[in-house]
């Protein structure tokens, strides 16, 4: 039996629901550049997977794949693709709606696309939770690994950056080529920072536009970070990291 | 190199773009639930595997999947996600806006659904060409296998009938339990058929209520149509005859 | 007694309404270019007098016209009125709503504006079943006649073609300028047919551009197919046949 | 060669905007309950009156009426027909936005339902106006027959009232049946009034809830004012008014 | 304990909603242009000193004002903001149902933009209404001072004319510079007029474009009527004539 | 001259927008419970004191402000004033829309209603950003006062907690009423907390519901945090850092 609920008949489902007492993981990722490197789905790829171990040791159900997400600003490169926040926000209601009619109860977002769709996702959770009476928790890997930073010797969250590359390393190697990986230090900005590890004062994120991204692109083709420095190794353990934390949230919806 | 975007970075993607000749295929499904023998994602599987085999003999590019749409009659079984068609159609909107951004300026929207999500896609289709000045056109495959339903001895369109269960014992056996297949032949109402292949007079189609679809669900499960007269012989014939037409769908698109 | 619900007060309608079984029939048509020789209003005309016959018969209620459909594509020729989908769906919807606080519950939409209304139709129908408990049918001419096509040697579907002359000439014959109507034959496309009586393997329907309307416009004044051909008395056999399907098709909702 | 755009061919239609130096008259009513003596059209019908009339002296063309309005209140009784205001804005939107790509330049919208319609159509015309560079003006009968609301000694305005059953006793006597008029005076309300002709201080008119109108319904279903007091003369008097200085707004536009 | 709700803690606010019988007072304004001598905030001002002085003496809640009203053609001059009517309608409607949840059931809208917030106020007001079985009332200068007008010898209704400038002159004299108070007669439109105490035929109101506006502009600096004629003591008879109406209003609402 | 748009003639502001090099702050807020000790419009407050002290050290103008958030959860308690997000995205959309007409190119928006409001505020920067051309920057106090947490010996952020009391200690000293402060100490959740000052790892912010919030009011009155431990003094220290803060980012963006 599978635990992508896709590859299941609708009665295998049903039973998995009971067995993963009504929650349910929704990965959620991005089609978006990531540098001359890394493959155009590398956020969703890593959604994907993060589900798919966390339900294998906790038998529960994933819901299909969400490719898309909010990338307006890395609509300066090829292949990227954007949904409208509004759109997103509906999408993910209906997920969720329509599965709380068949029993499900708790629902897992995991966001591959890290930081930029938590803001469409909060407004999504917050109304789902209240017309629907279902409980909703976000889980984004950016804010899952601030403890491992440090000794994983991760700098700051940037794109296609040390991290993501080492993830995709150790799941996907045959979707990276590290020849083409060029590094992009993370400029350090008065005030502001995207990374939630950041322990400063800060202005909150806003998406840049496509105007500015294209100056960083010019400069190594959409990373931004340092991908030379990523390792499967590395991969491995963050992995293993977000896997055990999401299994830990999964287990305490279960046990509520 | 593959021929889905997703697997892809976006330096290959720009490059697969022009060898394409600005085609992309998006193949478009569904999550419902189809009878005790067929999987959850029938639909989009079968959109998935027809971009597949067309792609690679067309070097086209092949979006990401979307495995979701418009079932609300299905909301009948566990397991069914369903999209309201004003949603779906803002979805397929924005992946074509996204797509044009990046020079594709030929759509082939794939419908794994068959028939039901016609509908919103003829909305989302006319306002990118209107707007976008792109070009879409909608292949389905129950409006693409008239020609050899007789041929193939099918009986009229149903739901997990012959033919969608013939195709997936070509594509995907292991997904596929024959041993649970209930036949639940299509009943002939006068003046309605939902069959693209009817040849009679008929009111237009309108997807059931919940209430009129659970009627028939207990008679079999969800299945409407004889899937234990399937078999991977038939639907390798289906298969080849839809990538066929979908081949020279891309050529006559690519040529213009 | 006026079968038309506007010209009774409101307690007429009422008894009416017991009359007729809590049937209602709903004329959708549209205003856009009808060539040289056929007027503006043809499809809601169209609509109109199908429901009025209909409606005679059965002692039915007739809703007041809608004038106004989806004709993006007509809007290259002067007086065309298009609505977007997305309003005439709530259009519809609001007028079901309306009527169904009233006690009607079964509503028989008829589409004057062959096939291209059917798009935003199905998704208002479907709405309504399942929000307000009501049975909502599409009657469609062009669905409705293919019977016939072969015995009246119509020709396949176009636009102010023989088909809807004729049924001008038998109903508005004083709104039909013959000396002006011109021939342009229906191209035939590989693997594309508008056409429901079409019985080969095709894509699905999707609105032209106003870009690509306008060249067969240059040609025949916005027709399309063969005017020429119409006759009354083909006109009032194309009538009669669909009167009879539409008394048929209220008798059965009456009858459930 | 008629007045009514929806009779004519394009190309006639095209020459009678030049006539009319692109001004067009839209006729918008309602369709709700009147009293148990006038037809639940008579709003749209009056609109149309008017139109035609003014219409036919000033050779300009007439829209297809919509015979839908915004009429919550009158929900309390049968046939009633009532759309959102968000969806009637933008139907007016619509028509005006596609009948400016076929230059016409000015629109005089006529109210048939007094008073109720003028908020959705204000919201509108100013969207029109600014949006499309297009001039859209508002003739609503109770704000254009202030001037000889004493001379007629019509009293203020009601529903169904002296002034509605004049009109149509001269414009539609074969739809209104006199026996069934029921007097139901209008009541005076401290610092309120919905009469444009009440000159004293006033709150702003907001419709009445479904409830509040049950009451009155049962005074004297669903008509308030005094009906009795009506004749075709007064009908007469008024309704020339009317369509005199419908023709005086329409040579003002086409002057500017 | 203070009159606005936004001063007072939760405990207390609901002791004074009991206090005032559930009655609460919205005051709406807007920011736009008010000519050389009076600031962007007048109408809102006007609203909330309106609301202070009546909420004092009946002992009634007041909700914190908003600040943006419906303002598109005063967009001809720096500092105006204006909404979308219908972002303003759910912006009224979000407003009013919040505080029905806690208990509010009798809503006094004080509209200090006179007459061009009215439309989507109407709008919002019903809606709220029907689904939330609230009262709403609409409380607007130009409505409620019909009666004074020729006593104080106001001429007709215009902007930054004499009535706003008296009454800014009686409750915020230091906002005022009359030294740049430039005098710009209302002009007269045949069969138009926006002033509700006109007494003679008229089209209805629409708000201007900004083409048509930076014309009066640049005569007056957006002045239409004459401020010269302005004086404290006008401004608080008009000011006490109001309250006094305001408080007569929220009275009848406090007693049914 | 006043640092507040509204209070100034357009003048006036179209010569403040040039001497604040068309920087200008938009104070935003909420109406909700603060506890028993704290007024509604605590945070709304917030964000105007803020704005004031900034914008007079750099001669910018302050907008109206806008008194209401997002505050589902806090619809526990009377007086909580919610708006729906994509009411408020359009809200904040529209009001930066107007003044960039005008000039204004570079827009700080204040949260007063810390970390809550900040999701929707993204979606709105960065339409605004993408869609009109301009540089929105989002301050929100929580996560501006990182760096003092410690100094100040402030806990972690709660609800009406002793930073938001130490503030109005501070700046508005009469509306808090110390005797009834009472302490409800954040409780620590594994894997979740709303605190940007939190180092460990942690699930997204996500609203309670009104049901889980209810849970916490009976014990504290809605406050979460220790109060008791507030003084002006505090308050001082962090409305100084923010204030400076705050003067530094509008001084970056006026040099950009």
């Amino acid at each position: 039996m599978s635990i992508w609920l896709q590859e299941n008949s609708w009665e295998d489902l049903d039973e998995l629901r009971k067995t993963g007492k009504n929650v349910i993981i929704i990965p959620v990722g991005s089609t978006e550049q990531h540098g001359y490197h890394l493959p155009l789905g590398t956020d969703t790829m890593v959604a994907m997977t993060l589900a798919e171990d966390a339900a294998q040791q906790t038998k529960t159900v994933v819901a299909p794949p969400l490719w898309f997400g909010w990338s307006p600003h890395h609509m300066a490169l090829p292949g990227t693709i954007t949904f409208r926040p509004e759109v997103l926000i509906e999408v993910l209601y209906d997920i969720i709606d329509s599965l709380q009619v068949h029993g499900f109860q708790k629902f897992v977002i995991i966001n591959g696309h890290r930081i930029v769709n938590i803001a469409w996702m909060q407004v999504a959770a917050e109304k789902a939770q209240r017309q629907l009476g279902v409980k909703v928790v976000l889980f984004d890997p950016a804010f899952m690994s601030k403890d491992i930073m440090d000794d994983l010797q991760f700098e700051s969250v940037g794109h296609s950056d040390e991290i993501e590359t080492s993830h995709m390393l150790y799941r996907h190697p045959d979707l990276v080529d590290m020849s083409k990986a060029v590094d992009n230090p993370v400029l350090k900005n008065s005030l502001y920072s995207c990374d939630p590890s950041f322990t400063g004062d800060t202005l909150c994120y806003v998406p840049s536009t496509v105007k500015d991204m294209k100056n960083s692109i010019d400069a190594a083709g959409g990373t931004t970070g340092k991908p030379s420095k990523a390792s499967a190794e590395k991969g491995e353990k963050y992995h293993k990291h977000l896997v055990n934390h999401l299994i830990q949230v999964i287990i305490q919806l279960q046990q509520n």
